[in-house]
């Protein structure tokens, strides 16, 4: 039992005031976690996408003050009434989508789509008592999708947070908490590439990169990268992309380029551009009679996905994918394994990393487009 | 060696003289099969719905005259150069579709939608050499997918005859050349329900019978029949639906109907309607997570499938099929097997007989609704 155990911990998180406008390093209190929580102590967290999109506010209702932040690895500091699969000195990555293990979904094999602890990005409490564990001089301070790890302390509902290889270096593994593992698991889980097939990818970011690498994992031959950048393409060759096409090239559809260059098209397509066109295009790119196309990315709000119904006919399947289908408690553990055996090569995708008082830098690189991931160290 | 080998036959067959025109009964000469051809003597064909669609000829380019029927049992009569898989009386389906054995789809164990066989409705003719095995007084009548089964004698394609256990009875079993054997593969092959799962099946025709067949004799509990004609649920429950959902007794779209009954969605869909709106019904009424929609039926030329894409973000799978997944000549035999074992019913199918000269009762039969199968007895 830890001396903090049951006791509030002050500590520094970064606070986002308000939208757009850099975080603030802030002592604030952290209170023990209720029923059914854990508090961790955040050693290394990264920056997603998400967190910038949340942070921005451009879409949505507005949330503030917040700790964003939801790819880490750290160690359980105490645990909460009934928590039995953790214990402090665990080491562990918190998820921002849960496995309660009683509903429906965690009972299917199928699906990773928890009823209870399913993303909620318009929550900023815990769901136990609809209140937050963080506060600056008792003024609250909301969650981000229960996670909430741009703080040295932050409190998690435990069927959120996986317990993983304590030799595993947390400063590595910690980007297998959302975006990685997505693309991974997006190409191992539900893609299913075969030795030898050919695999394109709509979208190099970090998403599709790990969908890239699972697709090289998965001893795929031709694996066709597309985006609009072409930059991309020579970070993306590390990830196992050989062949690249910008859309922007063509005076066709980019789906009958790559029917063309793949003798009617590719045995298997996932998205990673949150783009509906590159959703279609995709789908319409995958061989009639085998093809399987997965979507990922996620899509504006008033997204239409249309296509010819003899797509189907032929023989094509389309699929979406949460989380890669990873059930987080369940799947993590063997995510870590795969770096630690040597066959995930997660060192690729790290290309900075800042001490916490320079976490906002973390968001400039994102911003320009410079960075994969970026490391944020606590310590 | 049958004495006709290599000879012209003299039978008769029902020919389509005429758009929408009752066919007529000729005298017909019967070429001896060319090269990878086998000619089969008809025992029993069927009439199915696609067959009335090309002789109605509302959308397509007219072709007469031309012999109809696809769905048939026979035996072979002879065998063209180069034919090793069937030998003269051997029991035989000939089938819409085929199996070349060398093209990249029969190479890969997912598609059945072979290159060089797959159907062709416009071609009229044998593609050896681009001529018909047809005639009567020397005038050519053209061959509809390569099986033109409403005739004594007919020559198709070896790679379009599926050879089957000699103690199959031939006036049963050849209901499975077609429909019946595409709406079992639809819910066998492909949307594979588990025992215990809730399927709905979109349109109760034949298709759509035996894609309910293929839930029963997969164990699901739940088959929700969902048709415009409510009196097609009487007949249903013959093939295991036993719920019902007709569109127009409610006021909300069926899927959301569906998704009421069933707690968030069936594990499984199947459309069987050929339209666009039950396509898109039966995919937003699978469950999210693990469900599962197939489509089956054949759109029209400028339907497009239009879906909201976070439903397939949530884990929803659409796939289509042709002929059930079944390669005609690997499959079907298996498919005759379930029938011989007792697993799979066939008898339910044949509502009506009639003798050849009778022909066109069976065009009424189908016509009025009356029928599911009416077998020709060509004897
Ligand atoms: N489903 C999940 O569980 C999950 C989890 C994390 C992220 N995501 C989603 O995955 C997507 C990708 O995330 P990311 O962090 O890699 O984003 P990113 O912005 O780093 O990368 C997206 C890339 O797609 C490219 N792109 C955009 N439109 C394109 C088009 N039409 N054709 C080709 N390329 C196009 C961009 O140039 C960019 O390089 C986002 O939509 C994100 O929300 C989903
Ligand atoms: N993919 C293949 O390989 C293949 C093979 C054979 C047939 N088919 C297709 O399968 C479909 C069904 O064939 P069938 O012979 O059973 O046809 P059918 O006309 O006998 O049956 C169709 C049924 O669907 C019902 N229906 C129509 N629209 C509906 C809607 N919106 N909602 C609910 N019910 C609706 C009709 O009332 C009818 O009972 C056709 O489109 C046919 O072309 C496909
Ligand atoms: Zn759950
Ligand atoms: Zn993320
Ligand atoms: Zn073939
Ligand atoms: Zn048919």
């Amino acid at each position: 039992m830890s001396i903090t155990a049951g006791k509030v911990i002050k500590c520094k998180a970064a606070v986002a005031w308000e939208a757009g406008k850099p975080l603030v390093i802030e002592e604030v209190e952290v209170a023990p976690p209720q029923a059914g929580e854990v508090r961790l102590k955040i050693l290394y967290t990264s920056l997603c996408h998400t967190d910038l999109y949340f942070w921005e506010a451009k879409g949505q209702t507005p949330l503030f003050p917040r700790i964003f932040g939801h790819e880490a690895g750290g160690i359980v500091e105490s645990i909460g009434e009934g928590v039995t699969n953790l214990k402090p000195g665990d080491h562990a990555l918190p998820v921002f989508t849960g496995e309660c293990g009683e509903c429906p979904h965690c009972k299917s094999e199928e699906s990773n789509m928890c009823d209870l602890l399913r993303i909620n990005t318009d929550r900023g409490v815990m769901i136990h008592d609809n209140k937050t564990r963080f506060s600056i001089k008792g003024k609250p301070i909301y969650h981000f999708v229960g996670t909430s790890t741009f703080s040295e302390y932050t409190v998690v509902h435990a069927g959120c947070v996986a317990k993983v290889n304590p030799a595993a270096p947390l400063d590595k593994i910690c980007v297998l908490s959302c975006g990685i593992s997505t693309g991974l698991g997006a190409t191992i889980n539900v893609a299913k590439p075969k030795p030898g097939s050919s695999v394109a990818i709509f979208g190099l970011g970090a998403v599709g990169l790990a969908a890239a690498e699972g697709a090289r994992i998965s001893g795929a031959k031709r694996i066709i990268g597309v985006d609009f950048v072409s930059s991309k393409f020579e970070e993306a060759k590390k990830f196992g992309v050989n062949e690249f096409v910008n859309p922007k090239d063509h005076n066709k559809p980019v789906q009958e380029v790559i029917a063309e260059m793949t003798n009617g098209g590719v045995d298997r397509a996932i998205e990673c551009t949150g783009s509906i066109q590159a959703m279609i295009s995709a789908f319409e790119c995958v061989h009639d009679g085998w093809g399987v196309a997965v979507l990922v990315g996620v899509p504006s709000k008033d997204d239409a996905f249309k296509t010819n119904p003899l797509n189907f006919l032929n023989e094509r399947t389309l699929k979406g994918t949460f989380y890669g289908n990873y059930k987080p408690r369940t799947d993590l553990p063997a995510v870590v394994e795969k770096y630690m055996n040597g066959e995930l090569e997660v060192e690729k995708f790290i290309t900075h990393t800042v001490p916490f008082s320079q976490i906002n830098k973390a968001f400039d690189y994102m911003l320009k487009g410079e960075s994969i991931r970026c490391i944020i160290r606590m310590e």
